[in-house]
């Protein structure tokens, strides 16, 4: 999922989402931002997250919880929820299970996230179980209100004309527990007691070793209902994506191909190029040769060089739009490689490819 | 024609400005720009300005005149050229008539301008008539250094297979004179002595009265060739447009489109929206009922307002499409209302209309 952090997918118009060589199905909206600007009444007053953007695709949105944690010093928690300041005007909030579900039903989104609670990767055993343990009790409390919700047509999403849109909001849980597989598999299991449309696994990629973040997906996918939706949150590279279905994810969400195309970094099929470099100055080739995406068939590294030193906004614009077909193609060719039965020869000659450098 | 400085129309895909709404025929490139970066070298690499930036519809570029003369006290004019000093790595160049020919056909350009001089709008008569007489001397050394040009094959824009390309440039001479009609009519009267492909009015737009740019307008139009192009250079407001086009001028560039786009001003039918105004946070109407652009047809004004306000890249995109759009479509339907003999009622209505303040 492309991350459109306040109703845009930076850089990114939505008719370049919908192009064919990106099409995008789903988008992730997030709720800090957009509740704390442009604000739900705003919001409820456009119609919706959906037809406030403009977007008649499927949305995902996160319910606060890790971007109120990420406020460190500027947030407190209590069995209630986080009291937090305003990134944005320093006025004081009060964000919960019951408000994140409220606000996740205003914005009207396809897919609502439990609000939860999330530690450091190296959080010591005792401070996860705490914070795992305040994860289930909110999970319940997020289920109970947007339960209420969906019965009081609380949902906002529904659009009139739109195919692809039901208007019934799906609900996912988070699986908790830092690194410790005692309280992921209890974490695990006390999600599933409650019961959702998905499961996702959260507190990952937030500063631990990679080791511990596959040690710990190795652990826990294997105990993850394959029947319904398992979305890694938050992750991750190209070789993350490959290596984590391998394991059994289904669903991302990850800035990289935002954030980096617009400091100058291509994702291709043969690892990264720093667009930047000076040894481009004259290079006539696309970004990535393999690459079919309208950015790569147009124009050259050279001019993307040029552009990002001239400081133009065409050079995120357009680094950006390879990175997401990247990144969207890529997991296209992964669903066609398990159809077909030739994921494991995949896996092998695309992790081979990425070693190349650029060149 | 939209102003492409440094090879990009700020902000907008090369696909936008093909699409139906926009279909912009013909962009500008700022041969001081391209000059200073990415440099000629590279762009001779590349195969020339279209191949590099990837655009095989027309371009013009301008001579580099206007550019560093606006550098102030940062250049030195002598009767050979103009020495100055790169704002980007801050050494010490020279660019004269020989130069910027040689230049433009390395850049390949469709139209290419004359080397000229400017005088500030306030200049006194001797001033002006001095200044007048270097770009009259000046126009002849461009017109000669370019024929050789020509001859010789200095021209890189011949593109295999772009279907609107001839490759052979065409050259544009340019009246200077500032307020003073008699120079006007002499600066007229020595540039078509050279002769040249069209004719442009430069030196207007620089400071001076608007009262005053009306009045060389009025003088210089009548003694303009018919039967070629006459370009106002640097003008200018739709208001503008329209009242130059009645007094017989039939190319324009301006940034204002690009430019008002990116600060967050529109244009419209019903004048300018400034889209940062709180009166527009739940405001579900396009930018411009009348308008059939792509952002129009999908975007809000509070969603632009609120792109804006946060901070987000698409605000500029999408404003600046929005006006590209308006522009381009404006000098479309005063095509139309010439050809069918309405252009005064046109012009009527479209004038009345801009009074409506947005709303």
């Amino acid at each position: 999922m492309p991350v459109g952090t306040a109703g845009t997918v930076k850089g990114t118009r939505f008719e370049a989402l919908e192009a064919d060589d990106l099409d995008a199905r789903i988008i992730l909206g997030n709720t800090y931002h957009l509740w704390l600007r442009p604000g739900i009444e705003t919001i409820r007053a456009c119609g919706g997250l959906h037809r406030f953007i403009g977007w008649e695709r499927a949305l995902l949105t996160d319910s606060g919880g890790f971007q109120v944690w990420s406020l460190g010093k500027l947030r407190r928690i209590s069995e209630e929820g986080t009291e937090f300041r305003s990134h944005v005007d320093g006025s004081l909030r009060f964000l919960s299970p019951e408000v994140s579900m409220e606000v996740q039903a205003a914005l009207g989104s396809d897919i609502v996230m439990v609000f939860d609670e999330c530690a450091p990767g190296q959080a010591t055993i005792d401070e996860a179980r705490r914070s795992m343990e305040l994860t289930a009790r909110w999970a319940k409390r997020s289920r109970e209100r947007f339960d209420e919700l969906q019965r009081d047509g609380g949902d906002l999403g529904v659009m009139s004309g739109a195919k692809s849109l039901s208007g019934a909001q799906a609900l996912f849980g988070i699986v908790q527990g830092a690194s410790h597989h005692e309280l992921r598999r209890e974490s695990l299991a006390r999600t599933r007691e409650i019961g959702f449309d998905g499961y996702a696994i959260g507190g990952l990629s937030v500063g631990e070793e990679k080791s511990v973040m596959w040690d710990v997906i190795d652990g826990v996918m294997q105990l993850m209902p394959a029947d319904q939706p398992r979305y890694l949150m938050g992750v991750g590279t190209p070789e993350d994506l490959i290596e984590a279905v391998a394991r059994g994810v289904d669903m991302f969400d990850c800035v990289l191909p935002t954030r980096n195309g617009r400091t100058g970094q291509a994702f291709t099929s043969r690892g990264k190029v720093n667009v930047k470099n000076a040894q481009w100055a004259t290079d006539t080739r696309p970004l990535d040769e393999a690459c079919q995406c309208s950015v790569c068939l147009r124009h050259s590294r050279a001019y993307l060089r040029h552009l990002y030193t001239a400081g133009e906004m065409l050079a995120g614009i357009l680094i950006t739009h390879h990175n997401l077909a990247f990144f969207l193609d890529t997991l296209r060719h992964v669903r066609q490689s398990i159809r077909s039965g030739e994921f494991p020869k995949f896996r092998r000659e695309f992790i081979e490819r990425l070693s190349a450098n650029g060149e």
